[in-house]
């Protein structure tokens, strides 16, 4: 019986060497579509677990979670690796409400913004001012903040195509307000959610104090965009309102956490090594679905596709869930350190983390010459309508890699909705297509195939591609 | 004031002609993305108004809203264009078990096929047999089906790319299946649901008894595809089960109702008509936001989009909203009738009706000479995403239009999501992304800028779009 089944290993392994690569490819697709693991796994990642932000309970779970599916895979290796990650942790649910100068309240949706200080346990009410930017600050000056809560409400720029263009146009009123706003005296921050739609769910998100002292942070929330909307108008009515908001959060000390990995060793080329990864940790509003359980389980199905579609790589391909992406970046950070440490080769990285939708293609941090192989290859992607492939970054958690002669790649979906869920409590699994998510790690897959096949010194010419 | 007005529209006329089509085009999206009446008209037809099939209260209500909307829009023409259509009703609500040879019951999800005959008011019931296909009824022979009911269960190919192509390699089941059951003596038909997901949701949809005489129609139903599987299961493991359906619905006479259509006379060539269209009528389950009111919206942003971005065309653009594209094709088949009456030159029609999901590119049906024309504007759609250029049908509506020599198209948004909602009563409102929605129209409105601008005779190379 195990002579018949090694001979069938054998002789499938015999026919998928005489595949050419469009061949290969379509099997790829074929097995994601209709033999995916990625939407199984998502569901008990996002409805069995949960958010799971660094430091908590769920955070391990997940990592528990983790480890073990990867080793019903078959895999040459699985490990943990320590990481020392923030723990910040939200409390109780935060509370607001415009008070009019007639004492007339209306409340609003808020949310700390994570790495925020609490308010005072009575909260903390205040007139408000409206800006746009950072030079808005330096106009008002202090006389006019000092003692007020700042209110960031400028939007995403919604005629921009890429939303992540958009997120980054504005994410500094969040990630920095506050430490902006304090160098005038102010004593809190409400900013605009990042998000396109207008809606009432707050997004949370990270924010810095830089090295402000202690005892200068002032509470920051985010508020949802119809409530934004809501205390602009009000602002222009009446300028003397106040705005109320109460938070608990407290940043603990850094707690033992981990990055998850498992590896399958390269036949060939055992010391090159590939990763393919997304973060494991999620805000915590939602179960965190879409940021970045989708790039978890299209990963994890990377090594699975490999192996279902009878490749055998040359290169060791690891999956990495990286653990603290949101607030912190340690897991990425410790995993390019262990691997310098350790003289281990990383030739190529590939992170998936802008959501589970349809893929459109990749973003490529390399050289001109491994870009220039990468356009050789978009043919062989046409039938999947994978389309995009253009010179840029690749994912937070894969960049401290970088090195002068890898490649380092993300995975670009459909970006159109993305914000709508980003960090909120409607980033759950519901929002989550299946076919989407399963074409996204098929794409993935595709990829990791063919610089395994080919490597990532590229001949002068790709001519070994024109099967 | 009213020379100031004047002067004003001058001048932002010549500034629009002294734009390159980059700039053009920029301005479409950023009007469609940031300006756009998609969205907020889709909200008022889904939710105001609601499911519309032809012959329909409702029906007739879209016409009215859809020639007033137009009206507000200061086209050059606006009118109805009257057309016979075919009136079929529901009737209540469908109800469908299965019952087991211990009689055991289990009530399952169905609705009936459009056009479909009603069963007998107590309801049918019957054994079943499953096939997948016309050829498995030949096999299966008038002695093992005659007196019972047909179960087609062949489910949508799960790794096809398009999900349109996994539906046309599905839907003979629905549309001939009663035909072709009851040659072999079938008393009845039930047909799994057009939909790649496993859900509770039937979806409906036009089926047909080509000349069979009226007391030899069977009545035929669509039953969820979580419950095809529930039979199918149920049917392994008790063959002499029976199948009880009950459905009232009734074919009426046919009734009047109308295309809308508006028009902007062209400047220069007011005789070479452009048509851009979707279908104003719906299933009844859902509110028909994505079929077709996706498609209707656009395309009358389209007029609204050109008119706002400072377009003056040269050509007369007309949108139409076609009835009864769902059950009959009388109003495209009749708006292509008029116009051969009348001698109007249709050189270019574009149709948009695959859903508002992000828009892709389009298919054409035209000659290689105006491929390479459209190909040669492939690069002023790439900051769009706007990929898929290739040849193909159109659409439904449009085709009766076709000509030796015009340019047909249809709109091709990402095909991923859009079965999940197709004829079903969760192709709803809440379905449809703003943004994605409203991409569609920006895109569709470009590709009639550039065909206005440079017509439908491309020169032998097109080195004016080279700006």
């Amino acid at each position: 019986m195990k002579r018949i089944l090694l001979l069938t290993l054998a002789l499938s392994s015999m026919l998928s060497f005489s595949q050419t690569d469009e061949e290969t490819i379509r099997e790829i697709y074929t097995q994601s579509l209709t033999n995916g693991k990625s939407y199984e796994w998502l569901d008990y990642l996002s409805n069995q677990i949960g958010g799971r932000l660094s430091g908590s309970l769920n955070a391990e779970l997940a990592v528990q979670w983790g480890k073990e599916e990867l080793e019903k895979l078959g895999l040459d290796k699985v490990w943990l690796q320590p990481v020392m990650v923030p723990k910040w942790v939200r409390g109780t649910k935060e509370y607001a409400y415009i008070e009019s100068s007639k004492k007339q309240t209306t409340n609003v949706n808020i949310c700390a913004l994570g790495g925020s200080v609490a308010t005072n346990p009575l909260g903390l009410k205040a007139k408000v001012v409206e800006v746009h930017n950072f030079e808005d600050l330096e106009k008002l000056g202090e006389a006019q903040i000092k003692g007020k809560i700042v209110f960031y409400n400028r939007p995403m720029q919604a005629d921009l195509i890429s939303t992540f263009n958009a997120y980054g146009g504005c994410v500094n009123q969040r990630y920095q307000g506050a430490v902006e706003a304090a160098k005038y005296g102010a004593v809190g921050v409400i900013v605009r959610s990042m998000n396109l739609r207008l809606d009432d769910l707050p997004h949370t998100g990270s924010m810095t104090y830089d090295d402000l002292p202690v005892e200068k942070r002032i509470p920051s929330a985010a508020i949802s965009t119809n409530d934004a909307e809501l205390l602009s108008a009000s602002l222009k009515l009446d300028s003397d309102l106040e705005f109320y908001f109460k938070q608990s959060c407290t940043q603990y000390k850094d707690v033992l956490s981990h990055n998850v990995i498992g590896e399958i060793t390269g036949s060939e080329f055992p010391n090159e090594y590939f990763v393919v990864g997304g973060h494991l940790d999620s805000w915590d509003l939602g179960d965190g679905s879409h940021d970045d359980g989708a790039g978890i389980v299209q990963s994890m199905d990377v090594l699975r596709l490999l192996k279902e579609s009878g490749i055998q790589p040359k290169r060791s391909i690891r999956v990495v869930l990286f653990m603290n992406e949101e607030n912190g970046l340690r897991g990425g950070t410790k995993y390019a350190e262990e691997a310098k440490r350790k003289g281990e080769n990383h030739v190529f990285a590939l992170e998936s983390d802008a959501g589970g939708f349809t893929p459109r293609g990749f973003s490529f941090d390399c050289s001109e010459a491994n870009f220039n192989q990468v356009l050789s290859w978009k043919p062989l992607f046409k039938p999947y309508l994978i389309h995009y492939f253009e010179k840029g970054g690749s994912g937070a958690d894969v960049s401290p890699l970088k090195s002068d002669s890898n490649v380092l790649a993300g995975l670009r979906p459909d970006s159109q909705r993305y914000f709508d869920h980003h960090h909120a409590a409607n980033d759950t699994f519901d929002a989550v297509n299946k076919r989407e998510l399963e074409l996204g790690a098929a794409t993935m897959t595709a990829l990791v195939y063919l610089f395994d096949k080919y490597g990532t010194n590229p001949l002068p010419e790709q001519s070994q591609i024109k099967n």
